[in-house]
Order: structure tokens, then sequence, then C-alpha cells
């Protein structure tokens, strides 16, 4: 199926819960300053995929939640991830965020630092009303899991000799472990078997996988309309990524001399990009990445082996196709 | 009774604690990237007095508790007393802190701010293992009230118009709500009545707002050896605190004028600083704020009035004092 098909078949089923996680972000922002508000709005507002508080949502509903709390619950996710954006953007100096000036660009970077610590604090608020304990441990979890990544991947920034088991551990903590802690929640909260918490904290954590690796990919692939940012933007803020790992391991000496150079002087015209990324092709840096996803994805979706097929399993089955595909 | 001997006699009765508190904050640190400790420890091992986490082990004492993680749990007032110390050099370029450089000064303020989000959730994952919902409830309303805090001092930054009410509100958000917290919690975590919660909480909401406003003060009667930072640093940085407002509102028009020339050219030099500081005392904004302090600290002493006399009792009292008459 085409990625405009199966971006459809996904959206008619899933409208109405994207309409109140859309109306539960905007109402829950509530801070009582209003400069945390239009910070974070920017970026909230300009059009997200809202894929977490989804997740979080559906995984809820395929564990025959019904207390009504699950729309508000999920914002968290969406909160904590627009934190990190904040944070990474005001780091990295990134400029485009979503077809937008990055925050930081707009407002002084003190205020977008302070507006990403309010989101943070307002997703464990978020969390607390729960009244579950368990989640705010898996919560808590989360954050401390994101910030260790953050503060790997920015140590490692530049780095050519980044292994593959760094690059793993990098995404899994930037990445997996909010997606892994959205659908494990939606378990606690549901009351479900631990089973049914295990079984969707797995397809989370591969999904989140596969999520960033096909991310790692649109680098290398697409264009910086479909992307809202520019491409190579990883590399320029130094960060290497599986395609470039992998190539990089299996280049003949030239053209590993070729390649570094060009990763060495990150402001490299859109022909110096082009020869790079025809050699991560040579290389097979793009296959073998997208290999690597495809294989995240079929564990993602192994792991909803436990429940019923039901409605809403072969949604969680085709965003998982479309965390592959996806071409933006 | 002098400064010397109110501190002597203090450091006497919580020299066991304060030991147990310093190891503590050592070993719950442990993060799995050796930067983040380093940038943690940096703040943290530079002779910061200890009392959010003190007043908690002490307050859990009056409470009775003997289920000996308090200790333990104490560190995330510490933890989160210093990611906010972080994340606010940061934004305001601070230069100075506990007489060493400002953390961004030595590391790329990134990783600067990486290291304050670690600390902060490293607090939240410390907290979750207490096991009890109320504490982290209340801990992640201390997180949101403080970031809001931060927001409303970087928004109101520079602002001559700045009120005494919002400068309250500033100083509860920032400084406050932690003592409170810290106070409060260990109420909850020694399962005492309602009532003592709510005195605790009192004794610390008291004590921070005396502790902010003699904090304020020393900005104005201190020396730069004494405070480990510049003299002056707060206006420097655009921030107008209870001496400066009250003298504002009652200085005759030329002085009025005098004081916001000064104000509005932020390099003032040592000379001009000595002028403006006498011209707070002629308006009365230095004994007005002493006075505040000092009713602020009446109130925290009278909130103790709940428990019975004690040896625990009278340590909490001493620290309330101690806040008014510190010289650093």
């Amino acid at each position: 199926m085409s990625e405009a098909d199966l971006k459809r078949r996904i959206l008619a089923e899933v409208q109405g819960e994207l309409a109140a996680i859309e109306q539960a972000i905007e109402a829950n922002l509530a801070p009582h300053v209003e400069l945390a508000r239009e910070i974070a709005g920017h970026l909230l507002f300009a059009g997200g995929k809202r894929l977490r508080p989804l997740l979080m949502v559906l995984c809820s509903r395929l564990c025959g939640y019904r207390g009504g709390y699950e729309t508000t619950f999920s914002t968290i996710f969406e909160y904590i991830h627009a934190a990190t954006l904040l944070h990474d953007d005001v780091i990295d100096g990134g400029r485009l965020r979503r077809g937008r000036p990055a925050a930081h660009r707009i407002w002084d970077p003190p205020a977008v630092v302070l507006t990403g610590d309010f989101l943070l604090a307002r997703a464990l608020s978020i969390a607390a009303r729960a009244g579950r304990l368990r989640i705010l441990e898996v919560v808590a979890n989360v954050t401390e899991e994101m910030t260790q990544g953050e503060i790997l991947q920015l140590q490692r920034k530049g780095d050519l000799d980044l292994t593959r088991d760094e690059y793993l551990r990098i995404i899994r903590c930037k990445t997996a472990v909010l997606f892994e802690g959205a659908c494990r929640v939606s378990a606690l909260l549901a009351d479900a078997p631990a089973g049914a918490e295990e079984a969707l904290g797995r397809y989370g954590h591969h999904l989140g996988l596969a999520f960033q690796m096909a991310d790692d990919l649109l680098d290398y692939t697409e264009d910086s309309a479909a992307l809202g940012k520019l491409p190579g933007a990883d590399l320029r803020e130094g960060k290497l990524t599986l395609p470039v790992i992998h190539a990089l391991a299996r280049a003949s000496e030239a053209d590993r001399r070729t390649m570094v150079g060009i990763i060495e002087q990150p402001d490299f015209s859109a022909e110096t990009f082009a020869g790079l990324v025809s050699l991560l092709h040579r290389y097979d840096g793009i296959d073998h990445t997208r290999r690597q996803a495809a294989m995240e994805v079929s564990r993602a979706k192994a792991s909803l082996d436990f429940f019923p097929a039901s409605k809403i399993r072969s949604i969680l089955m085709d965003i998982a196709d479309y965390a592959l595909i996806r071409k933006s």
C-alpha cells in the first residue's frame, strides 16, 4: 500500500481520537504565565503528528479501558516530546522545526529552556492526577532515561568512532523509551494484566526504534520541503546515524576519507551532500538501515499477537507499517 | 545571639544528619553518563548549605519518622535546587556561583541545560521510589510552580514597574514552594496527621520567604567575598527585589530618577552602586525588607507551635532565626 493510502486509512479510523487529543493538548496547557503558553504553542500547534498521545489512547482502548481519563493523560507524552524538542533545538542550534523557525530564533533561548522545563513539570502534574504510583514511576523513569540519552548524544557529537551499539542506545533513550512509556502506561491505566503491559511495552519499544531509524533515513532521502528542515541537518549538527555508521564501517579507505572530509566540514554544499548520499547507497548504509527498521516494525507487530484480532489492533499494525514508509 | 554562635549551635546538633546527606547526594547521583556527574558535581560539591534536605530530614524526625528513607529522599530537594541554579545561571549569564565560575563558563551551555534536566528527572525517580502517590503530587506541583515563577521572573526582567505583589509571587514560586515541599513531604513520609503536614508546610513556606528576602538583602549589604558572587548581581541581571521596589516607591522624584538611571545601566561602578545602596537606606528599602523577613521568621516559628517542645523543634526554630541573620 502507498504511503498516502495507508495514512488515509489510519486517519479515517482515528480522527475522533485525534480531534480530542488536539483539544486536550490546548486545554491542559493552561499555564498561569502567558509567555510559556505562547512559546509552547508555537511548537505544539505546528502540525505535529500526535503519534505518542495517539498510541497511548489506542493502546488504552485495546486494553478495554473505559475510565475516560486517557485523552487528558495522553497529552503528557506530547508535552514531554515537545519539551525535549525545545531543549534540543536550543542545544543543537537547529534552525527549522516542523517547517517553522525554531522557537529559540523567535524568543530568547532562556525563555525557551524554561518553557521546556514548564512542559515537563506540567506533564508530571497531569501524570500525578492519574492516581497510580506505577504510572508515575514509568513516567519518571522515561524522563530520566531520555535526559541520559541526550547527554550521551551531546557527548559523542561529531565523534566519527560512534559505534552501532552507542547509536542504538542513543535512539532507545531519546525516542523508544517515550514510545514504550506511552504504550505501557495505557495498560496500567486500564488495570490490564501484566502480560498486556509487557506486550504493549515491547510494541512501543520496537516501534520507537523503527520510527527513529526511519527518521534518520529521511535526512538522507527526502528534500527540505517534505522534512520541514534542511536535509543533512543531522550531520551538520554532528549527529552520526546508522546510515553513516554502517557505510563508514564498510567503505574503502579512499571513500572513507572522502566521507570523513565531508562530515568534518558541516557547511557542505548540496552537491557535496549528494555525493555523500551516493556513497551511503554504495556501501549499503541506506538499505541496511531500512532493513533494520523493517525488522523492528515486524517485532512491534509480533508483540501485538498477545491480543485477539480487533479493529484497534489493526490500526496499531497499520501505524507500525506507516512508521517505516512515511516520508515526513 | 551572633551569627557565628547560632550557626555553631545548629551545626553541633545536625552534623550527623549533614554528613549522611552529603554522602547520599553523591551516592544517588550515579548517572550512567559521566559528563552529567561532572557538571552536577561541580555545583553540588561546592559547599552548599544543604538547607533543603536538612529541613526535610529534621521535619521527618519531628513527625517521629523511623522508616530510614528520609536521607535518600531528602536529596531530591538538593537536586531540584541545583537543577534550577544550573538553568538560572545559563539564563541569567551569572558568572559566579558558590565562589566558583558558573558551570556554563566551564562546559557548553547545552551540556549544562541537559544536566539540569537530568537532575530534575533523577529527583523524580527517587521521589517515585518512596511509594506514596501524595508525595509525588507534591513534588510534581513544586516543579510546576517553580518553572512558572522562573518564567514570570524572566518576563518581568528589567521592568521598573514590578510590583510588590509580583515580587512576592516570584519569590514564593522560586524559593518558598521548594522549602514548603521539603517540609510537607516529610510529614507525608512519616504518615503524620494532616495537621502536622499543614503546620510543616506553613513553616517551610514562611521560612522560604524569609530566606529569599534575606538573600535579596545580602546583595546590598555584603561584599563579594562573603557572597561568592558580585554584589549588585541581582540588579545587573535586571532583577528588582524588595529593597529596591520599596525604595523606588517612596523616593523623591529626583532620587527616583537617579536610582532608575543606575538600574538601567547595569555596568555600574562600585562607587555608583554604593550611592544606590545609600539611597536604599534613605528610603527604608533595606530596613523594611529586614522587618518583612523578620515577620516571616516569626510566622514560621509560630507554625511549629503545633508540635510539643523538643530538641528537634528547637533546631528548626534556630534555623528560622539563622535564615535572617546569616551573612552568606
